[in-house]
């Protein structure tokens, strides 16, 4: 399906691929009340359902990231974000299993998201977007799911706001999960984590070409907000030492400082980059919608505080196993987060393993190359 | 002496205290080779010099303090940041001492900054005025110390960017210290904290009102970029147990969330307050002038890759102390790096001691109240 659509800053017809539309005649009620029907979720399969339709994996894409999991992806033009670790032969071997990602709803990648267009006014959503939670994109995608005719699927597998969607199966869909990898995650977004959010999201608001939300109506894109959003981000995605490592203190020009506020070292430079890129795929108001999800997650305040009840239905189904992956120096979601996880699913006596990776890519190391996170994968997942 | 000034987003008429004016006969040579002359530097003293002229204390402020160490401060009308330190009977105790604080060049509380009047033009210097480093900060202070006529300092005290000043002092001016003591500070700033500084300098120089750094001229103010920039290194002045324990995920409406991108969590509503107070007495050019001086820092690079070689000046200074703290939770300015630093000097066989504080306020955890800070400080400087 091709959309015309304005991917980032570009503005044109891309060839996204699969697109369904879903809730036709039952509206999705999201946690804010608001019911959306008939909406679109755009997703890339890889690999062949079996028979039983047991052989199922899902993959739940990060913050920014999105369906193309394993092949090219049309608007960056740039392989899939995990095409090292799912394909044929690979550590999530699609000659075994099916894979399915889907962009979550809030995105921007051709699932229901504030650029696309409001049928009702035929304009983007925009400033009208509803606002969701973890637990609205998980619903979502258990429709994708039910119209694959799959009851269970073999895993859920994600990092970081991916992760907390795999808990949230966990709770939501207990029945239907096998195997739930959650990496580089947790159960509730930290204090910090939520002001480093909220530092990404004025970035963005504070553009003089934000519009109130409405840019796309007006013509106009909050670029240098949503890089600065970015810019921000990235830091809290890798670490002091990959950081240290990657450009110490480096300067741009050999011969010396220029003594003015231009980019001086090249981590700054570095930053620039990585902001401006993201300026060429990624929706300014997904931003805000995405964050904000992420920002509500939070299983142990949804549970009274406490964390161990949210696992109670998940521990009736007696064939679930659980892997958290934690990495070392991950300071965004530390690995103290991925032990209390551990600890709390552990009390309900569910089969739930804890495996730190030691790191020096912060974060982000579920993204990267990685022997021992590849070897886990493919083990657990090949089990029983 | 009274200034007519912009003091942040207030435009009015302020009695600003001590201010003098140096390098009247030869001007100051900067870094960047500039050379400036009759500059003002405003500061504030507490207690009297004594007739030897030896027990003058020199307090270097941080990134954006002032010289109001002790006594109201005129633009917040709150108590100076250090209050409960110096005083007499205070762990700085002015009936012995003579201490000294005066505002950076650079800064915004009258000495010589961006927001000042350029004799020249009668306008603001803005973005015509130079950029500087620590080591220019210290040489502005130095001619504030000869012209009390002081040929030795009892110490030199400062955290952060001050501590900063405070190892400048030991390299460029090793027999005029007694005393060094840097708290929450390090050899040189880090790849992150870099990172971390350019997207303040962003958050301000996106702003609207920014325009290209002569919005005095203007009449504007780039506010929310100037609040924005506080909001982001706000959160790098704490901690993740700070604002866990002052925050945790608290709610500002206990009903429930909001479904928008306003405040919902009390740790935002904090941070807005945060950047919006700043807004009230800083000058966003001195923002950028001072966080590029900090990014510049850097003793192990000055001194061909060898940090020791840095102090081997101090090292001749026989009677020279150096008492180095560091904080257990500060990430900022990671006691690993006052580790390191406390090696560099005692390899050169300075008397150096390092003091790590056991702490939950983070990289501000020297501006608040703490016994051991106390008495470390009062211990060291009534010590031989």
């Amino acid at each position: 399906m091709k959309i015309y659509s304005k991917f980032g800053i570009l503005n044109k017809e891309i060839e996204i691929g699969e697109v369904d539309y879903f809730a036709k005649e039952h509206p999705l009620k999201l946690s804010s009340g608001v019911e959306i029907s008939n909406f679109p979720i755009a997703y890339q399969t890889y690999g062949k359902l079996n028979a039983n339709r047991d052989n199922a994996i899902l993959i739940c894409h990060a913050l920014t990231g999105d369906q193309y999991v394993a092949n090219q992806n049309p608007v960056t033009q740039k392989d899939g974000w995990w095409q090292f670790m799912v394909g044929e032969n690979k550590p999530i071997d699609t000659n075994k299993f099916f894979v399915i990602c889907s962009n979550v709803i809030g995105g921007c990648m051709g699932s229901f998201g504030p650029k696309e267009l409001n049928p009702k006014t035929n304009q983007p959503y925009g400033s009208e977007f509803p606002f969701l939670t973890i637990q609205d994109m998980v619903n979502a995608q258990n429709l994708l799911i039910e119209k694959f005719g799959i009851s269970q699927l073999h895993a859920v597998i994600g990092g970081s706001t991916g992760g907390m969607q795999v808990l949230a199966w966990g709770v939501l869909f207990p029945q239907k999960v096998k195997i739930l990898i959650p990496m580089a995650s947790s159960y509730r977004h930290s204090p910090q984590n939520i002001a480093f959010h909220e530092v990404g999201r004025q970035s963005i608001m504070n553009d003089q070409d934000w519009c109130e939300g409405d840019y796309l109506k007006q013509n106009k894109f909050p670029k240098n907000g949503l890089s600065l959003a970015r810019m921000t981000a990235h830091i809290t995605y890798l670490s002091e030492i990959a950081l240290q490592k990657k450009f110490g203190r480096d300067l741009k020009n050999k011969e010396g400082f220029s003594f003015s506020a231009n980019k001086d070292f090249e981590v700054e430079n570095y930053l620039h980059y990585q902001g401006n890129k993201f300026t060429e795929r990624f929706d300014p108001n997904s931003y805000l919608i995405i964050t904000r999800a992420v920002d509500y997650f939070d299983l142990e305040t949804d549970f009274s505080g406490n964390l161990s009840s949210a696992f109670l239905n998940l521990s009736q189904n007696k064939k679930c196993k659980v892997c958290i992956i934690a990495f070392s120096d991950d300071w965004l979601f530390p690995a103290s987060e991925s032990k209390k996880l551990t600890k709390a699913m552990s009390v309900n006596n569910i089969n739930v393993s804890l495996v730190t990776i030691e790191s020096d890519g912060g974060h982000d190391s579920f993204l990267l190359r990685n022997e021992i996170l590849e070897k886990t994968l493919n083990g657990i997942l090949l089990e029983n």
